[in-house]
């Protein structure tokens, strides 16, 4: 009765999203505190105390009709000023208003660059693991995603099979950097080698390839490590950005997709994604968090909260036997299974109550995701269980 | 170099959305108080109190964690169940939660209700005058969307032209009650019809043919007029709401769909929206404005405040002589052109800094939209520059 391609995606829900459900529903059962749900990037963190004061003084000072009210589709300029600047100041970069399109979350701006973007049968790249929803809003319109495999040593991308996989249909790469699932940071190198491959191909087949960037976890870096802002290396960019776990906000949908002068044929391209955004049903991104946001550009997680809880789970696993690497940026863990098949895995440690997700979600089967993004005593208390398994499994 | 579907719509740029930002344009160059914007349906009455008290209310006594947190990609639990009981006892209703889904607006909502049911091909139907958008959201699944000629007498449904309209391809219907461009309410009479011609063509072509019921003006009617609960009428419907006018919170995205167990297939149908509300990038309904309006369900625009405009309106635009419908409902006027090309009395009624939406925006020319969602003073304001418009046409 429903569409041929909801079809498919009602018969392979998310599971991610599943066990986010199953998680709930198990804490119902056994109580929250015995369930250990690693399943979902919600941050545990509070969002930072300007968040509630900029709501309250908003409130107060600002004319609700203007706070509550339509403003142009891209968002308020002011807003989109102030981002840039902010952006300026952090990365050098020299972008104004006209570069900066307020975003429904970093997955609202991404489906506005692909609509903006792919014509049905383009094809889109990016490096397994990835997001598994890239293949969904890559399919929105008609578009095909094809990853690159993965380096499962360093999980830094393969430059050898991405240059071998850019063809005159390739109409963008999906890069996430710092990266879900695997916490692991792209290099200056190899942003810098990213652009080289496509520059000389965008020559060769005198064709137009974006690299779309996907950048939520850009202010939870652990080492010091610098993320390359992308802009800086090559024109044909589209940045998108999230407030969800950096002011832990996932559930307020807002971020921004920056579209810098350099893209090809800029003011339409920038015209195109803010049509987009209308045509699409976002319209614009929610009016109260666009102002809100805009006073918490030097605000930050609490990344010493993750930093500890990264420290605890890696020693530990480590220590039981588990093979892993260790993040430098995000929340996740991307951990070796035991067995072949994670879902097996996976299930066993459910019966622990610990619950992660297959890395075939991320195209990339034999490893499971593990989200810290959960209170210290979560990741504590699992560790028997974690243990348990281990030894299970004779690690 | 954007994508074919972005050129179309680059060029043809929403007329609406250009006057918009047209008018702000010009009330910097002559004074907001110089300017009689109604273009936009962007209410200038501000949100009820308690939104504002039940928003600091809820920053003090929640979690902030869950308050801006990720939940069910369908909305909060006791969101929607406060919703569908607030229905349930205003119209008689008998609603659960697993009938509404939180959206993005009412925008994002009738996105995700037709990508939920739109194969290629598809044919879906509106009574013109409609909202131009709808077009763009059936294009955007690949369907056609199918007008069916106004009745510019009554502006009420051509319900003989509706039933050759409808084909073995046809999908769904789409409509609007109150209406947008025409503050006409479709009677229960009308409804019904409808659906006797709906249930008529489903048993013919053996299909299953969707009425989605787009209602964000539900609760703007002055004549006590009844807008019919289109769920009570027929089996296969989706109603589509939108907190954006009765609460006045346009930017803030926010509304719910309602799809009744009646419908055919109904929980793969609920299943489907949702997976689609995920991804087609909303995700969820900003989740402060959810809880907000769960807790404002029974708070009412002053519609007080949009009758004075209509009155000081219709009456003085009749007496100059223009021909127009007098509203039941909404916060729109549409005007008959005194000229037959619309677009050339849109002109003239510019250089009076009167700015209207041409009819052609709304699949019916002759006509212009005006929105009467401004303050009494632009109202009152305005006038003059009209008797001079009705002047320069010989009303």
């Amino acid at each position: 009765m429903i569409s041929k391609k909801m079809d498919g995606l009602v018969n392979n829900n998310s599971v991610i999203r599943q066990m986010f459900e199953e998680g709930k529903r198990m804490a119902e059962e056994f109580g929250s505190e015995n369930v250990y749900d690693f399943s979902l990037g919600n941050p545990n963190v509070p969002a930072p105390a300007k968040v509630k004061e900029t709501i309250e003084r908003l409130l107060k000072e600002e004319d609700p009709v203007a706070l509550h009210g339509y403003m142009a589709n891209a968002g308020f300029p002011d807003v989109r000023a102030k981002v840039a600047d902010s952006l300026n100041k952090r990365f050098g970069t020299a972008f104004t208003a006209d570069n900066i399109m307020m975003t429904v979350g970093a997955a609202g701006g991404l489906n506005c660059a692909l609509k903006a973007l792919i014509n049905p049968g383009d094809e889109v790249l990016s490096f397994a693991p990835y997001f598994v929803e890239y293949r969904n809003y890559v399919a929105n319109y008609d578009g095909v995603l094809k990853e690159v495999a993965p380096d499962t040593e360093t999980f830094q991308p393969d430059l050898k099979a991405f240059e071998e996989a850019v063809t005159s249909k390739t109409r963008a790469l999906i890069i996430n950097n710092p990266n879900n699932p695997s916490g692991v940071i792209y290099t200056e190198e190899t942003i810098r080698a990213i652009a080289d491959i496509l520059n000389r191909k965008q020559a060769e087949y005198g064709s137009e390839i974006f690299i779309i960037s996907d950048e939520p976890y850009r202010e939870l870096v652990y080492t010091g490590a610098e993320v390359p802002y992308i802009t800086k290396y090559y024109d044909n960019t589209i940045v998108g950005y999230s407030f969800s776990k950096t002011l832990s906000l996932p559930g307020e949908r807002i971020g921004y997709l920056v579209i810098p002068s350099e893209a090809a044929d800029h003011e339409r391209l920038f015209q195109a994604v803010t049509i987009a955004n209308r045509v699409l049903g976002f319209v614009n991104a929610p009016s109260l968090m666009q102002k809100v946001v805009a006073e918490c550009l030097e605000e930050k997680a609490d990344i010493g909260f993750y930093a500890k809880n990264r420290d605890v789970l890696y020693d530990a696993l480590k220590d039981y036997g588990f093979s892993c690497i260790r993040p430098e940026g995000a929340f996740y863990m991307f951990i070796k299974s035991p067995v072949a098949d994670e879902k097996e895995f996976v299930t066993e440690a459910k019966k622990e109550h610990i619950l992660l997700v297959p890395g075939s979600s991320f195209a990339c089967a034999g490893f499971v995701r593990l989200s810290y993004c959960v209170s210290y005593e979560t990741c504590v208390n699992s560790l028997p269980g974690f243990k348990r398994l281990a030894e299970k499994y004779g690690l």
